[in-house]
């Protein structure tokens, strides 16, 4: 049982994972970022950082690995919106 | 121990819950859906129902409430995604 449960977990954390993928991707294309907010990216940041530290200790690998996988999207994000917002 | 931890944990579901509220506003505020893509939403709406399932086996509060209310947000986001999507 304790297999197929983290089986979930895993399958769950790519379905999400990808699932940010195409925000970041067309940033980085369009080079434009005007209708991303700091104020929603900095509060996504925070709670997939809180998620990590959160399975850490609940010693729970697939909430660590999605989320650890989050929290390095979304600098990537935070570090493109900084670059590409308000550039004419 | 265990409650600074699923205090931890509730912390961090709202804050991705929160940062999933500015995006559904904005598709019922301009009732514009064109750049959503149905692949990414069916994609996120399978993840948060899987997290869901798994916290329900983990007997994981903080991870059933806050995949719960992601799922309810983005059949709420579908559910306009097709309304508006394509709409002259």
């Amino acid at each position: 049982m304790a297999e197929l449960t983290t089986f979930i977990g895993i399958g769950a954390g790519i379905c999400t994972a990808i699932s940010q993928l195409p925000q970041l991707i067309k940033i980085i294309k369009e080079k434009k970022a005007d209708d991303i907010s700091y104020f929603m990216v900095t509060i996504l940041l925070t709670g997939v950082t809180a998620w990590t530290w959160y399975g850490i200790l609940q010693e729970d690998y697939p909430i660590i690995v999605t989320n650890a996988f989050s929290v390095v999207l979304d600098l990537l994000l935070l570090i493109f919106t900084i670059k590409y917002k308000n550039r004419r």
